[in-house]
Protein backbone atom coordinates (compact mmCIF):
# COMPACT_ATOMS: atom_id res chain seq x y z
CA UNK A 1 0.00 0.00 0.00
CA UNK A 2 1.62 3.30 -1.05
CA UNK A 3 2.28 5.25 2.22
CA UNK A 4 0.38 8.82 2.55
CA UNK A 5 2.76 11.60 2.14
CA UNK A 6 2.71 14.88 4.62
CA UNK A 7 2.32 18.25 3.57
CA UNK A 8 5.95 18.80 4.20
CA UNK A 9 6.78 15.52 1.72
CA UNK A 10 4.77 17.54 -0.76
CA UNK A 11 7.34 20.70 -0.81
CA UNK A 12 9.00 19.48 -4.67
CA UNK A 13 11.53 21.64 -5.46
CA UNK A 14 10.72 24.20 -7.88
CA UNK A 15 12.74 22.88 -11.07
CA UNK A 16 11.36 19.39 -10.63
CA UNK A 17 7.96 20.66 -11.15
CA UNK A 18 9.16 22.79 -13.85
CA UNK A 19 10.65 19.95 -15.54
CA UNK A 20 7.30 17.12 -15.23
CA UNK A 21 5.54 18.97 -17.78
CA UNK A 22 8.41 18.21 -20.13
CA UNK A 23 7.84 14.13 -19.31
CA UNK A 24 4.41 14.49 -19.41
CA UNK A 25 4.20 16.49 -23.11
CA UNK A 26 6.65 13.59 -24.15
CA UNK A 27 4.89 10.97 -22.80
CA UNK A 28 2.01 12.31 -24.89
CA UNK A 29 3.94 12.78 -28.03
CA UNK A 30 5.11 9.03 -27.28
CA UNK A 31 1.41 8.22 -26.79
CA UNK A 32 0.42 9.04 -30.11
CA UNK A 33 3.07 7.32 -31.58
CA UNK A 34 1.50 3.84 -29.89
CA UNK A 35 4.42 3.11 -27.20
CA UNK A 36 2.91 1.81 -24.61
CA UNK A 37 5.71 1.61 -22.47
CA UNK A 38 8.58 4.49 -21.48
CA UNK A 39 11.65 4.03 -19.85
CA UNK A 40 13.27 7.02 -17.52
CA UNK A 41 16.34 6.53 -20.19
CA UNK A 42 14.26 6.74 -23.27
CA UNK A 43 12.74 9.92 -21.58
CA UNK A 44 16.30 11.22 -20.39
CA UNK A 45 17.65 10.72 -23.99
CA UNK A 46 15.12 12.31 -25.83
CA UNK A 47 14.81 15.78 -24.08
CA UNK A 48 18.34 15.66 -22.88
CA UNK A 49 17.48 15.50 -19.09
CA UNK A 50 20.24 13.31 -17.44
CA UNK A 51 18.50 9.96 -16.72
CA UNK A 52 19.13 10.05 -12.95
CA UNK A 53 17.30 13.44 -12.51
CA UNK A 54 14.38 11.89 -14.43
CA UNK A 55 14.19 9.04 -12.02
CA UNK A 56 14.43 11.29 -9.09
CA UNK A 57 11.74 13.79 -10.36
CA UNK A 58 9.60 11.18 -10.79
CA UNK A 59 9.97 9.33 -7.54
CA UNK A 60 8.08 12.51 -6.36
CA UNK A 61 5.00 11.49 -8.39
CA UNK A 62 3.08 8.26 -6.87
CA UNK A 63 4.18 5.96 -9.94
CA UNK A 64 5.94 2.88 -10.13
CA UNK A 65 7.76 1.49 -13.55
CA UNK A 66 8.22 -2.17 -14.45
CA UNK A 67 11.81 -3.37 -14.27
CA UNK A 68 13.09 -3.59 -18.17
CA UNK A 69 10.03 -2.36 -19.56
CA UNK A 70 9.47 1.13 -17.70
CA UNK A 71 6.75 3.07 -16.83
CA UNK A 72 3.19 1.93 -18.82
CA UNK A 73 2.62 5.48 -20.97
CA UNK A 74 -1.38 5.97 -20.04
CA UNK A 75 -0.55 5.70 -16.54
CA UNK A 76 2.56 8.21 -16.57
CA UNK A 77 -0.05 11.00 -18.35
CA UNK A 78 -3.06 10.51 -16.31
CA UNK A 79 -0.53 10.68 -13.00
CA UNK A 80 1.21 13.84 -14.40
CA UNK A 81 -1.41 15.77 -15.16
CA UNK A 82 -3.17 14.43 -11.97
CA UNK A 83 -0.29 15.94 -9.86
CA UNK A 84 0.58 18.66 -11.57
CA UNK A 85 -3.01 20.24 -10.78
CA UNK A 86 -3.91 19.64 -15.20
CA UNK A 87 -7.15 18.18 -14.87
CA UNK A 88 -8.69 20.12 -11.76
CA UNK A 89 -10.61 23.39 -13.06
CA UNK A 90 -8.81 26.31 -10.88
CA UNK A 91 -10.78 29.72 -11.42
CA UNK A 92 -8.91 32.54 -11.47
CA UNK A 93 -9.30 36.04 -12.30
CA UNK A 94 -7.28 38.62 -14.73
CA UNK A 95 -5.95 41.82 -13.02
CA UNK A 96 -5.36 44.65 -16.30
CA UNK A 97 -6.84 43.94 -19.01
CA UNK A 98 -4.11 45.76 -21.45
CA UNK A 99 -1.96 44.05 -24.26
CA UNK A 100 -0.59 41.15 -22.15
CA UNK A 101 -3.97 40.45 -19.93
CA UNK A 102 -6.18 40.75 -23.43
CA UNK A 103 -3.47 38.20 -24.86
CA UNK A 104 -3.81 35.56 -22.30
CA UNK A 105 -7.73 35.89 -21.77
CA UNK A 106 -7.52 34.90 -25.89
CA UNK A 107 -5.50 31.77 -25.15
CA UNK A 108 -7.88 28.87 -24.33
CA UNK A 109 -4.80 26.68 -24.14
CA UNK A 110 -5.05 27.66 -20.13
CA UNK A 111 -7.94 25.72 -19.78
CA UNK A 112 -6.20 22.75 -20.77
CA UNK A 113 -3.78 23.18 -18.00
CA UNK A 114 -6.34 23.45 -15.16
CA UNK A 115 -6.37 27.80 -15.45
CA UNK A 116 -9.62 28.86 -16.38
CA UNK A 117 -10.28 32.95 -16.06
CA UNK A 118 -13.43 33.78 -15.44
CA UNK A 119 -13.41 37.51 -15.20
CA UNK A 120 -10.85 40.47 -16.01
CA UNK A 121 -10.89 43.22 -13.87
CA UNK A 122 -9.73 47.09 -15.40
CA UNK A 123 -9.30 50.56 -14.10
CA UNK A 124 -10.31 51.62 -17.28
CA UNK A 125 -14.66 52.50 -16.92
CA UNK A 126 -14.51 52.11 -20.99
CA UNK A 127 -13.99 48.45 -20.47
CA UNK A 128 -16.11 47.52 -18.00
CA UNK A 129 -19.40 45.59 -19.53
CA UNK A 130 -17.22 44.45 -22.45
CA UNK A 131 -15.64 40.81 -23.10
CA UNK A 132 -12.87 38.93 -24.76
CA UNK A 133 -13.22 35.68 -25.98
CA UNK A 134 -16.90 35.59 -23.36
CA UNK A 135 -14.93 36.54 -20.30
CA UNK A 136 -16.26 39.23 -18.69
CA UNK A 137 -14.63 42.52 -17.65
CA UNK A 138 -15.63 44.89 -14.73
CA UNK A 139 -14.27 47.82 -13.55
CA UNK A 140 -11.80 46.89 -10.84
CA UNK A 141 -13.91 48.25 -7.94
CA UNK A 142 -16.31 45.33 -8.12
CA UNK A 143 -13.21 42.70 -7.48
CA UNK A 144 -13.69 42.16 -3.76
CA UNK A 145 -17.75 41.62 -4.20
CA UNK A 146 -17.28 39.39 -6.92
CA UNK A 147 -14.46 37.31 -5.03
CA UNK A 148 -16.85 37.03 -2.11
CA UNK A 149 -19.99 35.37 -4.68
CA UNK A 150 -16.96 33.42 -6.45
CA UNK A 151 -14.34 32.61 -3.95
CA UNK A 152 -11.86 32.90 -6.47
CA UNK A 153 -8.57 32.83 -5.28
CA UNK A 154 -5.90 32.74 -7.68
CA UNK A 155 -4.94 36.33 -9.71
CA UNK A 156 -3.34 36.81 -12.84
CA UNK A 157 -1.31 40.20 -12.90
CA UNK A 158 -0.58 42.15 -15.86
CA UNK A 159 -1.42 45.62 -15.09
CA UNK A 160 1.42 48.45 -15.93
CA UNK A 161 4.98 47.88 -13.54
CA UNK A 162 3.94 51.48 -11.56
CA UNK A 163 0.77 49.68 -10.50
CA UNK A 164 2.08 46.21 -9.61
CA UNK A 165 2.60 45.97 -6.22
CA UNK A 166 -0.70 48.63 -5.07
CA UNK A 167 -2.78 46.03 -7.56
CA UNK A 168 -1.05 43.18 -5.94
CA UNK A 169 -1.86 44.22 -1.94
CA UNK A 170 -5.59 45.01 -3.34
CA UNK A 171 -5.86 41.42 -4.49
CA UNK A 172 -4.49 40.26 -1.27
CA UNK A 173 -6.39 41.79 0.65
CA UNK A 174 -9.59 41.17 -1.55
CA UNK A 175 -8.75 37.44 -0.54
CA UNK A 176 -6.44 36.53 -3.55
CA UNK A 177 -3.93 33.27 -2.67
CA UNK A 178 -1.56 32.97 -5.14
CA UNK A 179 -0.60 35.56 -7.90
CA UNK A 180 0.34 34.68 -10.95
CA UNK A 181 2.98 37.68 -11.73
CA UNK A 182 3.79 38.56 -15.31
CA UNK A 183 5.10 42.31 -14.76
CA UNK A 184 8.56 42.57 -14.52
CA UNK A 185 8.12 44.04 -11.17
CA UNK A 186 9.06 42.32 -7.95
CA UNK A 187 6.06 42.15 -5.64
CA UNK A 188 6.26 41.86 -2.17
CA UNK A 189 3.68 39.88 -0.35
CA UNK A 190 2.84 38.02 3.06
CA UNK A 191 4.61 34.64 3.94
CA UNK A 192 0.99 32.65 3.05
CA UNK A 193 0.50 34.28 -0.43
CA UNK A 194 2.10 32.33 -3.51
CA UNK A 195 3.65 34.47 -6.12
CA UNK A 196 5.14 32.90 -9.80
CA UNK A 197 6.53 35.30 -11.60
CA UNK A 198 6.58 34.74 -15.02
CA UNK A 199 8.44 37.41 -16.96
CA UNK A 200 8.07 36.78 -20.62
CA UNK A 201 9.89 39.90 -21.23
CA UNK A 202 12.95 38.88 -19.63
CA UNK A 203 13.19 35.71 -21.70
CA UNK A 204 13.34 37.80 -24.31
CA UNK A 205 16.57 39.73 -22.93
CA UNK A 206 18.24 36.47 -22.66
CA UNK A 207 16.83 35.57 -26.30
CA UNK A 208 18.38 38.92 -27.85
CA UNK A 209 21.41 38.64 -25.95
CA UNK A 210 22.37 34.73 -26.78
CA UNK A 211 21.78 36.06 -30.29
CA UNK A 212 23.72 39.03 -30.67
CA UNK A 213 26.77 36.35 -29.36
CA UNK A 214 26.39 33.72 -31.83
CA UNK A 215 25.59 36.90 -34.86
CA UNK A 216 28.92 38.34 -33.76
CA UNK A 217 30.99 35.20 -33.54
CA UNK B 1 37.79 56.15 -21.41
CA UNK B 2 35.19 52.82 -21.26
CA UNK B 3 37.04 49.36 -22.57
CA UNK B 4 35.28 48.26 -25.20
CA UNK B 5 34.28 44.29 -23.85
CA UNK B 6 35.11 41.11 -26.37
CA UNK B 7 32.27 38.91 -27.15
CA UNK B 8 33.46 36.39 -24.47
CA UNK B 9 32.97 38.83 -21.74
CA UNK B 10 29.58 39.67 -23.40
CA UNK B 11 28.62 36.52 -21.84
CA UNK B 12 26.61 37.45 -19.29
CA UNK B 13 25.14 34.74 -17.01
CA UNK B 14 21.27 34.16 -17.54
CA UNK B 15 20.56 35.13 -13.99
CA UNK B 16 21.82 38.49 -14.50
CA UNK B 17 19.66 38.64 -17.95
CA UNK B 18 16.45 37.76 -16.00
CA UNK B 19 17.06 40.17 -12.98
CA UNK B 20 18.22 43.14 -14.78
CA UNK B 21 14.51 44.13 -16.57
CA UNK B 22 13.32 44.09 -12.66
CA UNK B 23 15.76 47.04 -12.02
CA UNK B 24 14.81 48.54 -15.47
CA UNK B 25 10.86 48.02 -14.03
CA UNK B 26 12.10 49.60 -10.52
CA UNK B 27 14.08 52.18 -12.27
CA UNK B 28 11.04 53.32 -14.42
CA UNK B 29 9.24 53.31 -11.45
CA UNK B 30 10.92 55.21 -9.42
CA UNK B 31 11.84 58.05 -12.77
CA UNK B 32 7.82 58.74 -12.61
CA UNK B 33 7.88 59.64 -8.68
CA UNK B 34 10.47 61.97 -9.72
CA UNK B 35 13.89 60.40 -8.43
CA UNK B 36 16.92 61.47 -9.98
CA UNK B 37 19.04 59.24 -8.32
CA UNK B 38 19.07 55.63 -7.48
CA UNK B 39 21.51 53.20 -5.12
CA UNK B 40 22.29 49.68 -5.47
CA UNK B 41 21.09 49.42 -1.73
CA UNK B 42 17.37 51.13 -2.55
CA UNK B 43 17.04 49.19 -5.55
CA UNK B 44 17.93 45.98 -3.26
CA UNK B 45 15.86 47.02 -0.44
CA UNK B 46 12.85 47.45 -3.31
CA UNK B 47 12.95 44.03 -5.16
CA UNK B 48 14.32 42.00 -2.18
CA UNK B 49 17.59 41.10 -3.60
CA UNK B 50 20.65 41.26 -1.99
CA UNK B 51 22.57 44.15 -2.36
CA UNK B 52 25.75 42.40 -3.94
CA UNK B 53 23.88 40.72 -6.41
CA UNK B 54 22.74 44.46 -7.65
CA UNK B 55 25.58 45.54 -7.66
CA UNK B 56 27.52 42.65 -9.88
CA UNK B 57 24.58 42.61 -11.96
CA UNK B 58 25.16 46.17 -13.06
CA UNK B 59 28.35 45.76 -13.49
CA UNK B 60 28.24 43.92 -16.92
CA UNK B 61 26.36 46.98 -18.10
CA UNK B 62 28.19 50.02 -18.98
CA UNK B 63 27.67 52.22 -16.03
CA UNK B 64 29.11 54.02 -13.20
CA UNK B 65 26.98 55.29 -10.08
CA UNK B 66 28.09 58.16 -8.18
CA UNK B 67 29.43 57.67 -4.68
CA UNK B 68 26.74 58.55 -2.51
CA UNK B 69 24.34 59.27 -4.43
CA UNK B 70 24.13 56.44 -6.63
CA UNK B 71 22.94 55.98 -10.41
CA UNK B 72 21.42 58.85 -12.51
CA UNK B 73 17.67 57.15 -12.75
CA UNK B 74 17.62 58.20 -16.59
CA UNK B 75 20.64 57.04 -17.49
CA UNK B 76 19.99 53.68 -15.46
CA UNK B 77 17.08 53.39 -17.92
CA UNK B 78 18.26 54.05 -21.32
CA UNK B 79 21.24 52.08 -20.19
CA UNK B 80 19.37 49.06 -19.26
CA UNK B 81 16.65 49.53 -21.86
CA UNK B 82 19.72 49.47 -24.94
CA UNK B 83 21.83 46.79 -23.28
CA UNK B 84 18.97 44.58 -23.17
CA UNK B 85 17.86 44.65 -26.81
CA UNK B 86 14.22 46.65 -25.91
CA UNK B 87 14.97 49.69 -27.86
CA UNK B 88 16.08 47.88 -31.27
CA UNK B 89 12.93 46.11 -33.39
CA UNK B 90 13.69 42.70 -33.50
CA UNK B 91 11.36 40.86 -36.21
CA UNK B 92 10.32 37.50 -35.70
CA UNK B 93 7.86 34.84 -37.32
CA UNK B 94 5.11 33.16 -35.00
CA UNK B 95 5.05 29.44 -35.65
CA UNK B 96 1.82 28.11 -35.04
CA UNK B 97 -1.25 30.59 -34.98
CA UNK B 98 -3.52 28.49 -32.27
CA UNK B 99 -4.56 29.82 -29.54
CA UNK B 100 -1.08 30.50 -27.79
CA UNK B 101 0.11 31.96 -30.53
CA UNK B 102 -2.94 34.22 -31.60
CA UNK B 103 -2.77 35.28 -28.20
CA UNK B 104 0.31 36.40 -28.42
CA UNK B 105 0.27 38.02 -31.94
CA UNK B 106 -2.36 39.98 -29.56
CA UNK B 107 -0.08 41.64 -27.10
CA UNK B 108 1.09 44.70 -28.49
CA UNK B 109 3.38 45.00 -25.13
CA UNK B 110 6.01 42.76 -26.91
CA UNK B 111 6.84 45.51 -29.28
CA UNK B 112 8.03 47.77 -26.24
CA UNK B 113 10.12 44.67 -25.03
CA UNK B 114 12.00 45.26 -28.68
CA UNK B 115 9.83 42.11 -30.37
CA UNK B 116 8.11 42.93 -33.93
CA UNK B 117 5.85 40.03 -34.83
CA UNK B 118 6.10 40.51 -38.13
CA UNK B 119 4.18 37.61 -40.17
CA UNK B 120 2.53 34.46 -38.91
CA UNK B 121 2.70 30.82 -40.13
CA UNK B 122 0.32 27.85 -40.01
CA UNK B 123 -0.37 24.43 -41.46
CA UNK B 124 -4.13 25.05 -41.73
CA UNK B 125 -4.91 26.59 -44.77
CA UNK B 126 -7.73 28.50 -44.12
CA UNK B 127 -6.01 30.51 -41.73
CA UNK B 128 -4.04 31.53 -44.53
CA UNK B 129 -4.62 34.90 -45.60
CA UNK B 130 -6.34 36.17 -42.47
CA UNK B 131 -4.39 38.12 -40.09
CA UNK B 132 -4.46 38.79 -36.47
CA UNK B 133 -4.06 42.35 -34.88
CA UNK B 134 -3.12 43.39 -38.65
CA UNK B 135 0.00 40.66 -38.78
CA UNK B 136 -0.66 38.87 -41.32
CA UNK B 137 -0.99 34.95 -41.79
CA UNK B 138 0.54 32.58 -43.97
CA UNK B 139 0.74 28.79 -44.52
CA UNK B 140 3.69 27.52 -43.49
CA UNK B 141 5.25 26.33 -47.23
CA UNK B 142 5.60 30.31 -47.52
CA UNK B 143 8.08 30.58 -44.62
CA UNK B 144 11.30 29.76 -46.86
CA UNK B 145 10.80 32.42 -49.22
CA UNK B 146 9.92 35.13 -46.84
CA UNK B 147 12.75 34.46 -44.87
CA UNK B 148 14.66 35.50 -48.01
CA UNK B 149 12.88 38.32 -48.51
CA UNK B 150 13.14 39.38 -45.17
CA UNK B 151 15.83 38.15 -43.43
CA UNK B 152 14.00 37.28 -40.36
CA UNK B 153 15.65 35.54 -37.85
CA UNK B 154 13.79 34.78 -34.20
CA UNK B 155 10.61 32.26 -34.42
CA UNK B 156 8.25 31.77 -32.07
CA UNK B 157 7.42 28.31 -31.52
CA UNK B 158 3.64 27.59 -30.43
CA UNK B 159 2.75 24.68 -32.41
CA UNK B 160 1.34 21.92 -30.68
CA UNK B 161 3.46 19.52 -28.82
CA UNK B 162 4.11 16.86 -31.29
CA UNK B 163 4.57 19.27 -34.17
CA UNK B 164 7.94 21.11 -31.75
CA UNK B 165 10.53 18.86 -32.89
CA UNK B 166 9.47 18.52 -36.46
CA UNK B 167 8.99 22.40 -37.15
CA UNK B 168 11.68 23.80 -35.03
CA UNK B 169 13.97 21.81 -37.40
CA UNK B 170 11.81 23.30 -40.49
CA UNK B 171 12.70 26.50 -39.06
CA UNK B 172 16.41 26.38 -38.50
CA UNK B 173 16.68 25.11 -42.05
CA UNK B 174 14.69 27.97 -43.57
CA UNK B 175 17.24 30.28 -41.64
CA UNK B 176 15.86 30.93 -38.21
CA UNK B 177 18.53 31.21 -35.70
CA UNK B 178 16.91 31.87 -32.45
CA UNK B 179 13.65 30.14 -31.25
CA UNK B 180 11.50 31.36 -28.28
CA UNK B 181 9.57 28.28 -27.33
CA UNK B 182 6.68 28.35 -25.27
CA UNK B 183 5.92 24.36 -26.20
CA UNK B 184 6.38 22.36 -23.13
CA UNK B 185 8.55 20.06 -25.57
CA UNK B 186 12.16 19.87 -25.12
CA UNK B 187 13.60 20.90 -28.80
CA UNK B 188 16.92 19.63 -29.68
CA UNK B 189 18.87 22.02 -31.62
CA UNK B 190 22.18 22.23 -33.21
CA UNK B 191 25.06 24.41 -31.00
CA UNK B 192 24.47 27.75 -33.37
CA UNK B 193 21.12 28.28 -32.78
CA UNK B 194 19.79 30.15 -29.65
CA UNK B 195 16.85 28.14 -27.94
CA UNK B 196 14.72 30.34 -25.43
CA UNK B 197 12.02 28.30 -23.01
CA UNK B 198 9.47 29.90 -21.54
CA UNK B 199 6.71 27.11 -20.42
CA UNK B 200 3.75 29.34 -19.03
CA UNK B 201 1.66 26.25 -18.32
CA UNK B 202 4.93 24.87 -16.20
CA UNK B 203 4.54 27.80 -14.07
CA UNK B 204 1.49 26.89 -13.92
CA UNK B 205 2.29 23.62 -12.27
CA UNK B 206 4.37 25.26 -9.65
CA UNK B 207 1.63 27.55 -8.65
CA UNK B 208 -0.63 25.31 -8.27
CA UNK B 209 1.26 22.76 -5.99
CA UNK B 210 2.78 25.75 -3.65
CA UNK B 211 -1.18 26.85 -3.39
CA UNK B 212 -2.15 23.26 -2.41
CA UNK B 213 0.83 23.57 0.31
CA UNK B 214 -0.60 26.84 1.71
CA UNK B 215 -4.71 25.70 1.94
CA UNK B 216 -3.66 22.22 3.11
CA UNK B 217 -1.68 24.04 5.72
Amino acid sequence: MPEIKSIDELKIPEPTLRRLPWYLAYAKLMMEKGETYLSSTQIANNIAVDVSIVAKDLSYVQISGRTRVGYATAELINVLERFLGFTESHKAFMFGVGNLGGALMHDNGLEQFGLKIVAGFDVKYELAGTSINRIPIHHIEKFPELQRQTGVIIGILTVPVDKAQEVSELMIQGGIRAIWNFTPFRIRVPENVVVQNTSIYAHLAVMFNRLNAIINK
